[in-house]
């Protein structure tokens, strides 16, 4: 199998590793990107790459291309991934698949209509410890599942600039919390509530957006979730989850960027977790792209379709209400709005 | 010093034994319950507690008792602490005060018109590991507050008949938690919402009451706080608390049964959380009453009075509010039914 | 039954208020120490305790009392436990009995002719955290003992005034470490070989002592085992275990301070272990004297007999020895000096 | 530069990957290995790798080839390695050297003889765990060195036909151990003590071998080490370090396979270490590999050269002669032995 890939900034380079090092029968043929840096282009060539295009319409209409990775800006998820669908390409395209309901319900419908395979680039359910979690509770070891606990806080915020096109924290950063949610319960939340505030900078509240939250979830079991979130962790990339059932709890902690720890009078001291979010999440880059193609193969689901796409932006845009009407929101309410049958 | 002990049952003799190994200077000369156990006679011969009363009105009316412990059923705090604020008695009242928001504010009046002193038996802010964490947050260690987050599972759910009389969850349990959030954060709560459910066993459910939940609150600062509750954690009482700030986080962990490791094919298994209260709160059951005692040497305040034992009430009556109503319900708002100033 | 205590320095208050506290039954009737302080003139009068002498002997010439705790200088260990033998009292002898040899084996012949019960004051073995690491030993947990691994470090060393007679780390430290060898293993000490040196302070070694040492030891078995020392730890008293074998390993970790971490851009800190004896071992120390009065009470033999004091100075001598010849000295060769059939 | 590698199994393959992935300006040209397998051929081809040999010798006849890497079985480093030299190339050799000092000898005199560079390669110097603490000890932050412990245990024990080649645990296994000590003191050894034994499999016993060791080291300084090892851990690969020193003590703990934990009633279980060598080292393995590159293209020695290959090998003789001989063996005792001047 042949593979292009359409963006090829620093995620885009991560997948092209992952395939030439993990997935064996498959080809990177072709890489489009305008913006290509000269470093890249050398990487293209002694990896075996044949094409470097800047027009990704190229990479559409080679007709030996069976599958094709969209890593290019999120604004561009949606028309490339609907062009890509229409020129019979496996797709695998970083989350999100858009900020845009309607956009993402067009897909879901491309979908049905063409025999190609869909996958979302939720990388964190591939992580080993998430991924050992979330089978642990499927497999009944905690009983039910009574309480949910996701901390998810980044390392530091990202730039203004960014902020203002994000969607706002719950769609750009919320979101994968949203998706591991819904991944470790087996479940759809019904309903949620959020405190939220900006503590870490008044800029991002004058983006229009916030920096801290605290949302409460309501799962159609019944069970309960809570997500802590934060733009800003002094201490670096915070990732923990902990699920609690009716016989017991099971916690999957952060990675830390090495083992020791040292004793002195002042006290034990460990390392800190992994900072950066390539180096904490490799792994699960690998596992994911890895996962997909195998499904390609066998002719099987993608682990992670595009109604695992498109129920994190519903969720989001419920807690964007929440937060603004302070009150609890169903997602019923805003699949309603959407013309949605849940 | 002497004191009076009123209802000796399990809590009464642990304050007995830090009064008397502790506090120098203190004598226990009385203890009042009516359905004292032969063992605790025996106990209170061996020790030299002079006078054995069924009736605690006995030692109210003992001149040269000088303090009075209230150690007896949740509803007669109010009555005996009425009484024995009138006979000028110095008072350490088991927690709650009184479910009633109209008695704690009588107990409030009382005070302001007679000299003594009243502590609150708030005992885990005088856990060693909650008091040191409160400590650096108070000092700036981790910058300002921006999420508190308290973990508060009971080992075993209590008897439904206890259920039945409890007050509640928020009220009998949660008020050790939300008399957290105003001791780590040293600030007021102004909003609170509820998710909660029966998970745990239906009879609670059909007492009226719910086993578990997430409690989102508001601080007046803006800052977040979030406590989740379960009546059954199957691994242990688990108690825990984590605060995080602009400069890092501060958490404090249960403490195990015993520090051994076992590691075998199946994996490094270490001892669950100390399972009894009793065992778990045993040194902040010893200090609270040392610091009680020294308050009245001091002639200063004392460290949990009268207003620490009204607001977790407040706050738990909107919780309750906020559970019925399905809504985020402000303290301000219970504060004005029952003609509170804020 | 009743109980006079010889010596009331720190260990002989701590005893006494462990029979007080836990031993229903007990009466501690008398006190003997000729430097008795009056703080503690005070608490034995407010505790209860009818006599208090500065002659030893008054205890031994007293009828009633039944047991007798030998708490004072350890030079004087031998002498009070053979008259307190000879007197038919039941002994508990702080630790070490004698650094003689010869003396030791007069107090084991004198047992062998006098009805009375005899226990040596190896507190740690009484720790709940090595306690359970036994336990799981010798239920054979970890199968096969293969490794055992001591660490024993104090926190500071003590003034030279002791060094000097002490009777040498070994004897004086390390006791505590070849008795919880025994102890864990179940298995006699075969042969020991030493490295060590001085390193914390001089004067230590111009006293004639060492301060670190690794120590290696052969159990009968033909399991190894090793023990480090050192005389200060800047970061507290560091005590842990390790027990490998062919199943698995069982560790037992410090009790640290308090279980709060805090994380910062600096790292992750946690509390430095325990870092006074008494507070470390007060569970120990409690639990030591409950047992010692309940092989009474049963006249069961205690847990910790003569022979259990006389074998780790035997290991103690060989080690001083492997120290000095710089070569590895079986227990056997150190018996033959004294005469001892292994 | 060009890269020829000699011998691709396991380990040849990991540098190889390393070379592609991480060393830019660096080209894999040529493969030597007489048993390669279809797929390692597939792989060569896929990843621009020109040649493939089974006579090494063409390797070391190609002019363009700058640099050689052997990955052959043991009793071939020497051989291999003296042509490489004598051809001129710079070569990285896999642990160890050789077994016989002579043979190590023989490759040090050459290597003063030719302007080549050489690497031996104790890939545990690269882990980024002992990495940080052997920096920090380097640093001061413990003051100086006391103790140095090392615990080393494999997950299970080779195959006994290995055994008998091996050359023995302390060449084979402890080797690593004794580089180790070299490596965190950057001290050299001075003298050796052996306890050990056959507790895991009797058919290394009568290979003439033992499984089980308790390893004393005193180091020129007067700082002592000890090293246990076991060729079966039941719980994995267990690989960790302490270094203990006048103001404190750093570990390096062992990587465990992932970060769940799982609190039940029977205890709280987090995962084994992670249980396979390249697994456990594969960072170092690459890190390796890059310095070893950074050396040639600085120009600068190599971070283990031919002497770090050859002063374990001279630990593990003098620990063999403790063994043997029941006593303590100086280092300077072998090296006279083979005419070295220490």
């Amino acid at each position: 199998m042949k593979v292009g890939i359409i963006g090829f900034g620093r995620i885009g380079k991560v997948h092209a590793e992952s395939l030439i090092r993990y997935a064996s029968g498959i080809e990177v043929k072709a890489i489009a990107d305008p913006f290509i840096s000269e470093e890249s282009k050398l990487w293209a060539k002694a990896n075996g790459v044949k094409e470097v295009y800047s027009d990704y319409e190229k990479i559409l209409a080679d007709k030996e291309i069976d599958i094709v990775l969209i890593c290019c800006p999120t604004d561009q998820h949606f028309i490339v991934s609907k062009k890509a669908i229409l020129s019979g390409k496996h797709v695998f395209c970083e989350k999100p698949v858009s900020h845009s309901v309607e956009e993402i319900l067009e897909i879901k419908k491309l979908l049905e209509k063409h025999n190609v395979l869909y996958q979302v680039g939720f990388n964190r359910r591939f992580d080993k410890n998430f991924a050992t979690l979330k089978e642990k509770v499927a497999s009944g070891m905690i009983g039910d599942l009574h309480i949910l606990k996701i901390t998810s806080r980044d390392p530091a915020p990202p730039p203004i600039s960014y902020v203002k096109v994000s969607g706002g924290m719950f769609l750009d950063m919320t979101i994968h919390d949203f998706d591991m949610v819904r991944f470790v319960s087996g479940e759809e939340v019904e309903e949620v509530f959020v405190f939220g505030g900006v503590m870490v900078d008044e800029e991002i509240g004058k983006a229009g957006d916030i920096d801290t939250a605290i949302i409460s979830l309501k799962l159609k079991s019944g069970a309960l979730a809570v997500i802590d979130n934060s733009r800003e962790a002094a201490y670096g990339y915070d990732q923990r989850v902990e699920a609690f059932g009716s016989k017991g709890q099971i916690i999957a902690k952060n990675e830390l960027e090495n083992t020791t720890v040292i004793a002195t009078k002042a006290g034990i001291l460990s390392r800190t977790p992994k900072y950066f979010f390539l180096e904490r999440y490799m792994q699960a880059y690998t596992e994911e792209i890895k996962q997909f193609v195998e499904s390609i193969k066998s002719k099987s689901c993608t682990v992670c379709g595009v109604d695992d796409g498109l129920k994190p932006v519903l969720i989001g845009l419920a807690a964007k209400k929440s937060l603004k009407e302070n009150r609890p929101v169903k997602i019923a309410e805003i699949e309603k709005e959407y013309g949605i049958k849940s």
